[in-house]
């Protein structure tokens, strides 16, 4: 089976052509990668907008040090979850007030995944997948440790999910694309379905946003939660964001419920009165300097609008993960490593992941990688990931990459015990 | 009554002759205040000492922007919240492995709570103050709406909290230092009052850690949450911390169950294990940034040491807040604002306030005083507030903040139509 998306490059020449005549390139000057570096890890920390330290040093030395408390209102700080949100609900489908930056998405998740039980009180489970991202697996397990009311967490495989959809389920809770394979679920086909059986659907974005199209409104979505700091490039830690559809507004009851998602914050009432829709899922105080890096890095995308937005990204991002994995196959050929993610590009992330027949060489080999250079990740048991920016990423950034690689496998890089000890990476 | 604590300082002179004599007046060289500004509300938003800056422009370009992700191993990113938790251990009596930093003041509170509770499955009241800062109680409701188990929030005036506590008393619920009043509670008798009945207490310290001595190992407390934007200068939405007595580590469980708060993170299991001690605690990625500044910040606190620590921050937030109340009492006779603060600074934080008759007064007058420079906060319904951080406030700060008080208040000036309408601040 052949690339879906993308003309053959042959060799590094037509690489370096074929991102002269791209308009995406310009983007790429808006990030400050450091030389030396192919960096295919922004699906766990995006890379650094060139704006974003000014950014940040503003807010440190000219807001918190000159305008001090005044700056929660003239420096707009009291309103930044909600105008963060408005940027991202651009990126997602869904409507300016359907979205709110806070906390992490952990806590988010468990915000959402509380409302829409109460929202089903007359079943008892959620659906996910084996699979699915630990952190939201164990937010379900401690959600219902803590409410014991007789909820189960039906956990099955990826292909069983439709099949595994009945009236009992009360909320199918997904990430979209899988974390280590980098398959990625239909969104739309599988929100109907759950719908089909009066089930909400709770989407982690996590490796979605800003990634490649998403429209939660044309899915009739119930509820998201996704990162900030992986394409959304907003920083390390940067606060995540929530998504609950305005139809879910007025009946949405969630438990962590502090003092900046009440009604009137400053009103110092004894009683809990929710704000109006997604503004009662903010709790604390938010991370100011955290979240100033995240909305000034969401500017990067207003720019990429002029060059066909998410869409373009996406195709982008479709043609370097065709070239990986077309390289990879032409030069990795005894490597020890087997592509898991599919082929067909409207079916993957923006990842590419291959698995290590023995892990440890696996292992030893990201580490050899990323002292060449090449800076991937590592996920247990066995698996070399690939992330791949549309934003910042250019077709020799691949060719270099896969070169490197092959090379490493080459000169069996994972003898090295340089390689062998290094503690994993987030 | 007259102050307890300080010699009365007759004039600007003996002010400021006081001031030179005083060896803390170096520490308050570390922070970088507005010229123009007398800042009396380090109580909401900590000042900005002048380290930071620099040490959040290296998290951002060279932390992530070089490091990318990386940084996590090498920059350390990844034990910051253990790291500036056993800073903060320090500043209240804990050990280093009793306190981490994570999340908000709300949310770790919720997570306290909830373990609290579950220690005591035998009881169903939570105690707490009609009083308490709002977040607080709204977040007991949150919990006790959600879990849904017959338990109570039974709210008492401060006076009463030691009658309340009996046998069905799971957890006492308070802080320390009231947000409106500025009164402090005795920390030592009333947690050993609440363990006499077999309660188990949770001290909110937002207006206490950084701000004078807290002994929670001597006082044998149990948990403990606070804020690291107020006293302890952690910048806007710092994250919080949240301290575990030892002897509740092993049973603890919290319903936050983050990958972060995992015993092994990395191996990406498919079930929660909890990390030991407050390592559990932790739920997603923490804000990086806004955990930087805080860490840094709190090395101002290792420089205090040379002079005396928290004992000598202590008496000299007294002296400053005596002084405050003896120029109030002396300049603003005819003003309409009453003191509600204790007059004995060993029964008070590091705060005063003034209650107006008439309200609206004094939103204006506070508003007036912000524009000329003395910087406070106006809280609902009544109530002026002033915070006196001893780490860069001054005799002459204190003398000349009154004499523009008293100037304003000789003056009228909340006639003047500019203060009354202006949003309130945080």
């Amino acid at each position: 089976m052949t690339p879906t998306h993308s003309p053959r490059l042959l060799d590094r020449a037509q690489c370096l052509e074929a991102d002269q005549g791209d308009p995406l390139r310009e983007l790429a000057a808006r990030f400050a990668l450091p030389s030396g570096v192919i960096y295919l890890d922004g699906n766990s920390l995006g890379a650094l907008p060139r704006h974003v330290p000014e950014r940040v040093e503003r807010a440190v030395r000219e807001q918190w040090g000159t305008g001090l408390i005044r700056s929660w209102n003239d420096a707009g700080w009291i309103d930044a979850p909600r105008r963060a949100g408005a940027s991202i609900a651009r990126l997602i489908g869904a409507r300016a007030d359907e979205v709110i930056v806070a906390d992490s998405t952990s806590i988010n998740l468990y915000k959402l995944l509380s409302a829409a039980l109460a929202l089903r009180p007359d079943r008892r489970v959620i659906l996910t997948e084996s699979g699915n991202f630990p952190t939201d697996l164990y937010i379900a397990q401690g959600l219902l440790e803590q409410i014991d009311r007789g909820h189960r967490l039906v956990r099955t495989g990826r292909d069983r999910i439709l099949k595994a959809l009945d009236d009992q389920v009360a909320v199918l809770m997904l990430t979209q694309v899988d974390y280590r394979t980098g398959e990625r679920f239909d969104l739309a086909e599988i929100t109907a379905a759950a719908h089909r059986v009066g089930a909400l659907v709770i989407w982690d974005l996590a490796h979605s946003a800003g990634a490649f199209q998403v429209d939660l409104g044309l899915a009739q979505a119930d509820f998201a939660v996704g990162c900030g700091y992986k394409y959304l490039n907003g920083g390390p830690g940067a606060p995540a964001f929530a998504f609950v559809a305005r139809d879910h507004h007025d009946g949405l009851r969630q438990p962590l419920t502090g003092w900046l998602g009440h009604a009137a914050p400053f009103a110092f009432e004894p009683d809990y009165q929710p704000a109006s829709g997604v503004g009662r899922l903010l709790c604390g105080t938010p991370p100011v300097l955290s979240l100033t890096a995240l909305e000034a890095a969401l500017e990067v995308f207003d720019d990429a609008e002029a060059f066909g937005g998410l869409a373009a990204l996406e195709a982008k991002a479709a043609c370097l993960t065709d070239l990986f994995i077309e390289r990879f196959e032409a030069c990795c050929g005894e490597s020890g490593l087997r592509l898991i993610t599919p082929r067909d590009a409207s079916k993957r992330g923006n990842q590419i992941s291959l698995a290590a027949d023995d892990p440890a060489q696996g292992y030893a080999l990201m580490q050899a990688l990323i002292d060449a250079g090449v800076i991937g990740d590592f996920r247990a048991p066995d698996i070399l990931r690939f992330g791949f920016a549309p934003l910042y990423l250019s077709r020799v950034d691949v060719w270099d990459a896969v070169e490197t690689l092959a090379r490493l496998i080459e000169t069996r890089a994972w003898d090295d015990p340089r390689w062998q000890r290094r503690k994993a990476v987030t």
